[in-house]
């Protein structure tokens, strides 16, 4: 099939049911045009590929797809944006069946509906390399109501959308024990499909009392560093305050892992990290698991007690 | 080196001179956030993958890095957009040296810089594939103030913005000819180091007689066939009119090409296709090389006579 038949068929994969009226000029020109009616565009572009972010012997072709939409459109929650559109950039290998790229696109497109990001745009090309999705994602901010990594202040409660770990526990389930792993659809799930906390992101942006956010994608520590790094502050955690997936305990118990080290390093589980006034409406339904200090640097507290903290750089990786 | 240190030298390789004030928040972030004072976005993302749009052997780093900013902002030019902002995707080989990244993005900057389209964000992978640089730009559009594929009328002025063919002599000399390229620096530039016609195309963008345009990236026939597709009107060209670039049948003549071929059906030039009411004084500058015609098809014109048209689709190819 040529390039310009398959866009053809990208094109109506992707489709959303109903026009968007933010979406002046959609798939087919040089470019797409778009109605920024607040004023201001958050924009963020994220790659997966595949044998680097994914296998297709773990993740089905509608999971790649739900999941290059979810970790973009993430960002955009992290930001308190609401999401505008999407464009995809496909490299696909010329050995690689066209029914597999629609299969992606059309999860892609289902998933960016769900989330009012209609798919404005995109190319495709044909690789010697791997199967890669670059999304780029655009959304809408009003004014200042966006929320940074550099915004913390001391005394900031600290607190996460959702349990931690449970991507990370569902990777090593699918990859190391693939018997064990029908016995955990949730924590499976949350390697395929990771929910981005796009509605939350928006509540959050508009809410006077919310000061930083993040989403965590490389992991709760990781992620921290990074806010704690921009805002120049420091902070604690308690951690037995982080939520841990349902089931956590009893698969790690299973395969001798400890949840707490998915839970404070996994990543890929999308939640929102989030840094606010104690007394703020819009956060007291999320879990608090610490405090921002004055005084820089992390430190991990378990029941009380001082924990021996790991090299919070050690975590980051070269993905 | 780990992926936040290069990430932080490509920050530095590609910061724009002088901060911009449309820029409200850059590099660093989970996304950029961008002030869109015209209310209108215009949206365009392309990719570059080594071994498919390039090589190393032909072209330089630097000169990849040009090419990559080029080949975006003309489709913003044949929006008329404004140039805002524009992100980059890396997908980095393993095996590749941190400074062919970094010679590659410090030219992408100063490109970058040169158009005002400062660079806010991307990212940066490692993958087992070939290198690759996805570009997102983002433009300004004010209004209806844009240019599309589909708005061509019979009667328009057919006109392009300078020489076709340069592009795709200049890649026949560097590849076949690596002897006499030495000798057509201006043809191998235009291969190398494309221009894209990012001024014209803002005026175009808000001159009330240029009714559609798009930039000559797969070659006039291609380019062409596209509008008169989307506009559902025909077209006649007087090929005899076509600028072709300085030295262009010379060295056709030496090589045994024809200069016509790659005027018609080279690609990457990245000049301007206009289509405008005659007496519209924005494009009195410009080359006109035909008429759009009510009657659907597309006929050539050599000094008055037709020619036989060559199968405009047979032009389109799976990049």
């Amino acid at each position: 099939m040529d390039e310009f038949s398959l866009i053809d068929r990208i094109k109506t994969a992707v489709r959303a049911r109903a026009a968007d009226p933010r979406v002046v000029l959609g798939i087919g020109d040089d470019a797409a045009v778009l109605d920024a009616a607040l004023g201001r565009i958050a924009v963020t572009t994220d790659a997966m590929i595949e044998g680097v972010h994914f296998g297709f012997d773990l993740c089905s072709p509608a999971d790649v797809g739900e999941r290059a939409v979810a970790v973009n459109l993430s960002d955009l929650a992290a930001m308190g944006a609401r999401p505008l559109a999407l464009l995809f950039s496909l490299e696909i290998p010329r050995s690689m069946d066209d029914g597999v790229v629609l299969a992606v696109m059309r999860a892609a497109g289902r998933a960016a509906a769900r989330h009012s990001a209609p798919v404005v745009g995109g190319n495709v090309t044909s690789t010697p390399g791997p199967f890669g999705v670059t999304v780029t994602a655009l959304g809408d901010v009003a004014g200042d109501a966006f929320l940074t990594r550099s915004g913390a202040r001391p005394g900031d409660a600290i607190l996460v959308s959702g349990p931690l770990g449970a991507a990370a526990l569902g990777l090593i389930l699918l990859r190391d024990h693939p018997g064990h792993a029908r016995s955990h659809p949730s924590l499976v799930r949350s390697y395929r499909r990771p929910a981005a906390r796009v509605e939350l992101g928006m509540t959050l942006g508009s809410a006077g009392g919310v000061h930083a956010a993040i989403d965590v994608s490389d992991g709760l520590l990781a992620d921290l560093g990074h806010v704690l790094d921009a805002s120049k502050v420091g902070a604690r955690i308690d951690v037995e305050r982080i939520p841990l997936p349902r089931g956590a305990r009893r698969v790690s118990r299973d395969l001798g892992l400890d949840p707490l080290d998915a839970a404070l390093s996994g990543g890929d589980d999308y939640e929102l990290l989030v840094f606010a006034d104690p007394a703020e409406p819009a956060v007291q339904a999320l879990r608090r698991v610490g405090t921002v200090t004055k005084a820089r640097g992390l430190t991990l507290h378990r029941d009380g007690k001082r924990m021996i903290l790991p090299d919070v750089r050690g975590y980051r990786h070269r993905k």
